[in-house]
């Protein structure tokens, strides 16, 4: 078993820098997408044997130190009851968009061994696979929000903003019952077998941080908390995060996972010793020559020095367009030269 | 003359903080609609009549401190030889995006006087009505090569990252002849009467702080060093600016505009005493409750006492769907608690 991740997570000492990649597994992989032209997305995360082949995939392709589950983030929305498809072209659409008291009083906690046992079972099967550590993940109470009032992705998420500003305690009310979700779910996922989960808060970033400290962060707080109880690390991604990550430090989180459009210096500096720092090369930049590939992987990594505990990621999830050659260039040299000796 | 915004934008002492809001001339007032029901927007940015009345529209009826010449950002790029259309769903589009040495060859640095004369004259027209200082813009150079690029709106700008990494020189060339352009256009509009110029950094915010330190902003300081030439204060707009400030605020402008994802007392702080500042109210607040909109006013005010000059703005463009109400209660609401004395 190569722990590094987890003793990376939790800022013990490591030989080397642990590394993996938001939605490794995924389209720009060939192998990837010989399963998924079998069966729609939906199916495949709803289908334990498929959704853990491919999310073993890219551990021995890429040599990466953690795998991750694969799934997608609006899985617990739909099981809250909210009709979900995917559209090839406009991404995720949820039906009936909650935007009224009637809407959220509809919302269900589900039961995450009732409604969502495939992803328990994905989880289990995963276990006996792998030989570096699993990630159970979730997105943040914040970013189901924004897909649960917008019915899915948006410009300038207005409705979800509206319901925040003009009808606060009905969006508190929505907010405390994803959040029960989120906690629920990941439970489950670490009871299941998941040896560390991350929060996605895909959409943070669109928050004034008044907003953001105000009205949001104390439900990632008593998420983080409620998480906390398990021996399991707890990752909280943020991303657009450079505007929030006074607040963000608070969070109780043992890893703070950064996108690329902040400088790692700075995160580490600004988050201090509390927390290990997961992140942040810019997804773009696994188009350019393997030459400077290595040169950004070497800056990032000196960079973060300083912080309590370094885990090498992407800002964002890896593009479908990418090269899995320069996927597999960065994580050798990120073995390369994060070695600790 | 009301030269309150000039001053503020100079750090000179004001009675108030001046304000004007991006977009102010736009959908969400019914006297835009009512000249854009009779021509396209296309024609509207060329018509100087009409360009000239829908810039007047918010001066009477928000009562802000500066008016900004109503036209599109792409305006010069058309002029450099690429065919723009709007689409009301998908945005502008700008056909034969330049990816190839003979694109960049292809496009010419344009005579504003020869071909964008309608700026001109609407610059004009409106410097013999105005009782406001008149802002001239430009996009920025690397917000302009994003739309170059990519030929229009983008997700994730990976044609555009893509040249910037696989071919440097030829990305550099690009950007030296919009830069020159840049330079030429605005130097036109102060010429014509432009009694302050912004450039709008609107795509700034997707590049990480190593890349926008290296690559694009010396193109930025370029442009400010030979616009600083003229007596008018320049005013940089940088979106989703909470990762660069560190860089921005050696860019030599009068004014930094920074959207509402950082705190403005952060910003202040990190900005320094060479800079006033512009901005940072979220857009989304103008669809809260008045008292709300005071309060959010009141906030961004206090925390940017410690700036040297305070030009308060929306941190983004107005939305469309925003009632005009309350733009006007934003306005009054800094006229009221902006007082200096």
């Amino acid at each position: 078993m190569n722990d590094t991740f987890l003793k990376a997570c939790r800022g013990e000492k490591v030989d080397y820098t642990p590394v993996w990649l938001m939605r490794q597994a995924g389209r720009y992989m060939k192998e990837y997408q010989e399963v998924r032209a079998k069966v729609d997305f939906l199916t495949l995360c709803k289908t334990p044997e498929l959704a853990a082949k491919v999310s073993l995939q890219p551990i021995d392709i890429l040599d990466v130190d953690a795998a991750i589950l694969f799934s997608d983030i609006l899985i617990p929305v739909e099981a809250m009851g909210m009709p979900l498809a995917f559209h090839d072209k406009k991404g995720p659409i949820l039906g009936d968009p909650v935007r009224t008291k009637a809407g959220v009083d509809r919302l269900v906690i589900p039961d995450t061994e009732d409604s969502m046992p495939f992803v328990l079972e994905t989880i289990r099967i995963l276990r006996q696979e792998l030989k570096v550590p699993l990630i159970g993940f979730s997105g943040a109470p914040w970013t189901l929000a924004t897909y649960i009032i917008e019915g899915g992705s948006s410009k300038n998420f207005l409705h979800t903003k509206k319901m925040m500003y003009q009808n606060p305690g009905l969006f508190k009310a929505l907010m405390e019952k994803i959040t029960a979700t989120v906690i629920e779910y990941l439970s489950a996922q670490i009871h299941a077998g998941a040896q560390a989960v991350q929060l996605f808060d895909s959409w943070a970033g669109i928050l004034a941080p008044y907003d953001y400290e105000k009205i949001i962060f104390p439900h990632v707080k008593s998420a983080v908390k409620a998480l906390k109880k398990f021996d399991v690390p707890v990752i909280y991604f943020v991303n657009d995060c450079a505007g929030l990550l006074k607040v963000v430090k608070k969070c109780g989180a043992d890893v703070i996972g950064i996108d690329w459009r902040v400088d790692m210096a700075k995160a580490a500096k600004m988050l201090g010793k509390n927390h290990s720092i997961q992140g942040n090369l810019d997804p773009c930049v696994l188009f350019a020559p393997k030459e400077h590939i290595e040169d950004r992987v070497k800056d990032i990594l000196f960079k973060a020095e300083t912080a309590r505990g370094h885990i090498f990621n992407l800002g964002h999830g890896i593009l479908p367009e990418t090269p899995v050659e320069n996927a597999i260039a960065m994580v050798e040299a990120v073995h390369k030269y994060g070695r600790r000796d």
